[in-house]
């Protein structure tokens, strides 16, 4: 094996991802993830009436709802996403959440949320 | 509104991921994508005992298997992925995978697959 794939193969993670610390940001928002160099893969809970504050962000999100409904406010609009929908929110597109019921979602990241790993995600936090 | 907010408006994507276009790859490889400028994430549908040949990319991959159960190899090794849990799979990492059972898979993949998006995937369409 070249020494490429030694280093790429030393960067291999397999996780489940319901046993990956669990962050209490608030009374109505957990949050688990996993990053890699490149992305990350984030499962959020939100529970209903729970809201995340306007943010914008340099990293792409994909935000995939498993179960529940979130609203999105994004350029003034609101937008519902549904369980089985998915949102592209582009880099810097400042946007605002609320969830309509308890929900469970996926959110990828690219690139992967250097203040969520740090911990300097003081918004999320009140 | 900004230029910069309007030009990444225009980027905003709300779509159903059971509602995109169904590529059949094979007679028991089914596959469903959105795709962002930076990342792309995917539902694929595996029957029991379909294989995804050895192949590596420069993208660098987040599995989450959903439902049913991945048995890949990686580096000469097995490596069986079940529901609920996640392989990231560094850029270049040469992997293979096939389905013990009918599998409900969601691929990340950072930057997006051009490979994928111009239908150029051929060790996938056997």
């Amino acid at each position: 094996m070249s020494t490429t794939t030694d280093q790429a193969s030393s960067k291999l993670q397999h996780i489940r991802l319901q046993d990956m610390p669990v962050e209490h940001l608030n009374p109505l928002i957990d949050r688990q993830f996993v990053a890699g160099e490149r992305s990350m893969l984030a499962r959020i809970i939100l529970r209903k009436g729970s809201i995340v504050p306007q943010h914008s962000h340099d990293n792409e999100q994909i935000t995939y709802v498993l179960d529940g409904a979130l609203k999105f406010i994004i350029d003034g609009k609101e937008l519902v996403v549904r369980s089985g929908e998915v949102l592209v929110i582009p880099s810097n597109l400042p946007h605002s959440a609320e969830a309509l019921e308890d929900t469970v979602d996926l959110d990828i990241f690219c690139p992967p949320r250097e203040d969520w790993i740090r911990g300097t995600d003081a918004y999320l936090r009140k």
